[in-house]
């Protein structure tokens, strides 16, 4: 009986793991949404080839981290090896049951992951899913998404910056690693 | 060892569960960042009152509710009892770090807890809280709360028309009470 909990709670901890194929394809993390919520930004650009007007509904991007890499970040402001995030998109509507402005959020279109692993050479990746993805391929270093990261993540490779339970935190442990526009 | 353990998992699962003091006022919930998220809106408005111009920087509002509630909700499509979910309100801020374009989330302005609870005459009661709030007395039932989420919720006294992971689980569980606009 003790041996099935034990086996329950390990296969629970688990699943909020990266997992990897033998070939490290990061097979798509299921339970994400049971995963700890960061923050929301809604037709978020951030170049000028983005610029352009977003539209009546623009899309939103949620953002979720496993459990145990939040826990790990409120005690030290870092994040472990095995950290890894969702960035999920999804439609905005505006007109619908009672609201009558404003939007709220519709359909998922896509989500992307990224990872914190000594196996790959930057030690962070990042990953494309579709509702159809069982498991995807690490996204070319040509894509700029590392380049980016590293560069502008106000924490290691990651925007703290916007996310506002974690930023006073890393602020506190002194990890916030340059200055940073918003503040 | 084993009973510090169940110790430890009780008062875990304590906080996720309403507290109230003996005069039924609802004690602060600690840590609802780290319930299940399950959505959020931008410069949502409900009533010819509230459809004046929300402004550059409308408010965020994000909705969690806690994971018993939520687990039991996946598993029969209806709330149960003790039922707690949070809407909190952000300032929502456009120009920082690498943004230039739409809106990400900043400062917490307030939050608003929903609890499901047969100590209440309605079945439910809502109560607002601030940073230095530590325990709220439900809400008036002349302030409306109550009013226009047992008409216009989708599912019992919750909008679960704007839950777009959840909505899936109660069509297909046969709770959703109503004929909802936005399908």
């Amino acid at each position: 009986m003790r041996t099935l909990f034990f086996v329950a709670l390990a296969g629970f901890a688990l699943a909020q793991e990266p997992q990897f194929t033998k070939d490290n394809r990061l097979m798509k993390p299921a339970d994400y949404r049971e995963w700890v919520y960061l923050s929301s930004g809604i037709g978020m650009t951030y170049g000028p080839a983005r610029e352009s007007a977003p539209g009546d509904n623009p899309a939103f991007e949620n953002v979720f981290v496993n459990p145990r890499a939040y826990k790990a970040f409120k005690e030290t402001g870092a994040w472990p090896q095995g950290t890894i995030f969702v960035l999920e998109i999804r439609k905005s509507e505006s007109k619908g049951s009672i609201n009558n402005g404003g939007h709220y959020q519709s359909d998922l279109q896509r989500f992307e992951a990224e990872v914190k692993d000594s196996r790959f050479a930057d030690g962070w990746a990042f990953f494309g899913f579709s509702e159809a993805t069982d498991s995807a391929q690490a996204i070319p270093k040509s894509a700029g998404c590392q380049a980016c990261h590293s560069k502008n993540g106000a924490v290691d490779n990651t925007f703290v910056q916007f996310y506002p339970t974690l930023l006073p935190v890393a602020k506190a442990k002194g990890t916030v690693k340059k200055a940073i526009s918003r503040e």
